[in-house]
């Protein structure tokens, strides 16, 4: 998977998801990789970026609303919510965004 | 500055900046800092949340595409955009994107 994920022409979605981890560790990991995973196999899903320092941050690209809705509602991504809440994060912001315009080098 | 962005209730937008480094280090953390320093005070800036590691997700919150606009046509900053296009940037991706709903704890 390259670092800068390879979208298509705008409009599509991102999903911006910021967090703050506890110093819990347990079943982090290897949960983060699972539903990484997971996530680019479901329908809709065009693209992840992801970095960590103080504050993690991962987007992730998606070809409409409908798509992030179902991947939300996925069962293994609903018990990874319910643990990262629960365990993982101390605080945490997802925000939902309609991609209008992109250019780079 | 809080690490996860206080921003206000959507519609907002947000400016997704992914990024490759080079090598070339020269300048590059006080042009960082001075545009952070200056980010914050132009109009309709909201907030920022920021983390390296393979790569660069530095994401800037906006009240409105105008002040985004204006931001990206400041004078320092479009010396900024130069020299990070010529130096520092091996690869970049900029998307403006409408923040349509958010959630967390």
């Amino acid at each position: 998977m390259s670092l800068i994920a390879t979208t298509p022409k705008p409009p599509y979605y991102a999903v911006i998801f910021t967090s703050l981890r506890t110093e819990d560790d347990e079943g982090y990991g290897e949960m983060a990789n699972r539903m990484l995973e997971l996530a680019v196999q479901q329908e809709g899903f065009l693209g992840v970026e992801s970095a960590r320092e103080d504050v993690g941050i991962t987007v992730s690209y998606w070809s409409d609303l409908e798509s992030i809705k179902r991947w939300k509602q996925h069962g293994e991504h609903r018990e990874a919510q319910r643990l990262g809440r629960q365990t993982w994060y101390s605080s945490f912001k997802t925000r939902i965004a309609k991609v209008e315009r992109d250019y780079g080098i």
